[in-house]
């Protein structure tokens, strides 16, 4: 038996050698295409395999009475390269996720408390509307504009996955409103009243 | 602004033809590497995005006190081909998810309710070990050994997330004892003693 | 000599039977997340591989005075698989195409007659703005809200390449104004005012 | 123990529904961009999943003095969808397998008899020209001219193995001389001389 | 509405340290097998998304009569990771792109000025021969040989664009003639002529 | 003559820049989801493509009689990034490479010398078993617990390949017992007996 343990030891020598399971992310290393660089495997810890920031609630004390809190790469980097995030979603009574897209990944999201109307709407700009319950799922095919929004008079809670480690996020009202786009080309390349449009980016912070 | 309706039509019309956001599992078309036939979007609802499915206990009166529930794209057809599927994890207490492995796909597991120890062992054959809480996450890398053990004294909920819509579920005991592979080469390929194995076969209901 | 006739002869035959260099797209046979099923090779010709549907102008006389020609897989059936899309764009003096996004693809523009001023947003809502004259190229990033806008007095002619043979095309106003989703859902979704949500309903042809 | 095989058996059958580890060849369903459609896995054996066709010497009775004997998808169902495909090569005394590319595929090739000079050029037209001995390996990257040449004064056998169950094989003499690519055309897109290339179109049976 | 723009700017903080929307190459840092390292985003502007320098002709006052110029990652850093790719082709009265493939994407050619014959060969050496218009595309598969070719008296111009941002081009005629491999070999793999071979690397400057 | 030399000069020149057909493990870079960092192309020789150590037999004096040698990215740097990786298996008489799956690839066996009797089980836990003759092909599907033994009474070699450049390695009884997970949770998630687990513990180096 004592021969066993040598050969298996002798497997695990040669093997360990060429080994990546995964690959945690070293935030500080360069980044490629694939995601961020890998940490040393000597230095990884169950407790990059493992993310708390999720278990507690958002603060909703804001006009959208809604906070999302993402677990991506850049957060919880056991994730890196792996083809999953998640991130979670608070909603208080009249909570709102406004229309955005994700422009690298899929969406699956999970409802855990409350209840939560959502909708994507495809490219052939037909919509697709429900509202989810607890322990239902619903998935928001990769790139389109989708929102999510409480369906109750309570706090609602949900949990999303992402199809990527980096799934990006693009907020539509942020991209419009809150930059420096001049109102002409905002104007001319969403059709919306040039008063609309002054009024969104003085509540968002644009210029121009 | 009538021609404005009228040339978004076109732009309508001449996009239709090669739209495909998603492609919902027609499950009845011949399957490829990369999943199930689509549907026909004029036969898509939003329902076919909607899984409920996962919103009710599994049944846990059994030996290992547990249930899994998949949501994978043959349940949920939505999923199909979009890199994302789900299942759900009842837990009563002393329940155990058996060490397995999924062949195709990193996973994600939240915990809703209750505390879950769990771990995964690398192919270097450290152990990651941790006992999760309400609300946090933890991944397992693609393909590798891991388990869910009740950590409370009562039922413990959780729900996974994997980076494919066909992630694949091998539980290694099944693997080993449930089938007709012959209780001399199950011995040759594990060193487990004959006795052992006889009786787990006993127990899954393996042959040979 | 005739021997080496020979030999290639039945090298030609053994690896015929396994060849698949191209799938040209049947549009009537089931589709895959991978995409169209792929023609019988017997039938396919060099036309398959050649598309002439985007060397004539659009028609530009409607309110946007634009016009966009896709040339995905289902137009242009040789380009199913390949990774590869195109459109021509034609834009009218003060032409515009609107924002937009493509959920399954990077995009290249090229300009090949007047200047077109075009910009992506990022998901940090940065702007990238700049006017392209002939024989440039700008690269929109996958997934982003993009605009292009003739910036010259006379017309602009852009075609653009995509990174998949199915790129997918989000018009935002669409999205948001030509379907039944009611002014209430994209009032709480978008911040926008119920009167400008009403007329951009009312020109697109949405209800609700 | 009764409960711990109900449970079981429960698990996997709702599993099995969702399960598929392989996607064995149909060769007379449709084909997709990812490869062929699967057969049903009630009549999947492991038979499919085993391939003898490579077991004896191919005919080098021939001008090369040299075969391949492929076993791709088409050959060997199981392959299909799984990355990997596999050849073999006879080269007697002199033998030779001309200049040829694999347009979608990198190769390993193991010499098991005998010794064989191998190259290939990249694209900025250096050689990486080594003989490789019995035992050793070659690696030559994705879509390169490459070749190999009996190195010994007796039969030479070599496996090779590929990143793709479809990699393809273009040989260049096939393509250049064994069809009806006009002789001016020819001459006009490599610098032959016009009798190089009548030459060779005689041999290989090309016209034009 | 100071409190939409608080929690908003609160989701734009926590999103800015995961979002990853492009990796413009950062042509100094390492490289790994999917691309360049990005540049830190605090250094990307709008320029690394643009490129002039497809915009002037290319000089073909050669025997040839043709350039070719490559707008590829390591030209064009904003297309890095991006998936794609494209080049400009000049081709004067007679001009040629010889015999060539690109290991690592497929090509779309749109003709932009006078008219090209173009051909690929399969692996099957069927020829997919074509004269492509002004305004016209045309499709060759990854890996397959190829080539271009002026079919007007007067200089035709031609985009070509491509699925990776790093396509390789490797050009048959510099493979074979172009270095050090020796004749001997050459005259092997090829059965092109001795004379033949000596003529052409004189020509293109290859010794042995 | 002089002309053509010069412009296929620059055509190089031009083209060197953006060349990346292979990407040579450089191990002491930073890695990547997508594996190691490439070698500069200046310090890349054949010898990079080439691997030698696999020509000798592995050492099978040991209780299973049979070793295993790796030739992955890190062992064979020319394969990083290819999606290609190989290992060569000796079995001495009654030698058994015990079950143990691939994370990360598929897997061809080639069977070189002697017989081997290998099997996988599927997600339905099917057995798919047999014995493989010299010259011989079985593939194993990604992830899926695997075995191989010696069927002969005398040496049995095989080279076996990979879908990926970093497989991975994972031996079930070392993920099980070589080891700290506690013998508890060992028992608890195997429904193997403590005494079984102890012994091989023992034998393997686990503790707890």
């Amino acid at each position: 038996m004592f021969k066993l343990l040598f050969v298996f030891a002798v497997l695990i020598l040669s093997s360990n050698a060429s080994v990546q399971d995964f690959c945690v992310a070293d935030l500080k290393g360069p980044e490629s295409p694939a995601g961020y660089s890998c940490k040393s495997v000597t230095k990884v810890t169950v407790n990059d395999f493992v993310f708390s920031g999720l278990s507690a609630a958002g603060n909703t004390s804001n006009v959208i009475k809604a906070s999302v809190s993402p677990a991506f790469a850049a957060q919880f980097p056991g994730l890196n390269g792996l083809g999953l995030s998640a991130a979670r979603l608070d909603l208080a009574p009249g909570g709102v996720v406004p229309f955005h897209t994700h422009p690298g990944a899929s969406e699956v999201l999970l409802v855990v408390q409350g209840s939560i109307t959502a909708a994507f709407v495809s490219s052939t700009n037909t919509v697709y509307l429900k509202t989810i319950k607890k322990g239902e799922l619903m998935v928001f095919p990769q790139g389109l504009l989708h929102f999510q929004v409480n369906a109750v008079g309570f706090n609602s809670v949900a949990y999303v996955f992402f199809s990527s480690s980096n799934p990006g996020l693009q907020i539509m009202d942020f991209a419009l409103f809150a930059n420096d786009l001049s109102t002409k080309l905002v104007e001319a390349t969403t059709f919306l009243d040039e008063a609309q449009i002054k009024k969104l980016k003085g509540v968002l912070g644009g210029t121009g």
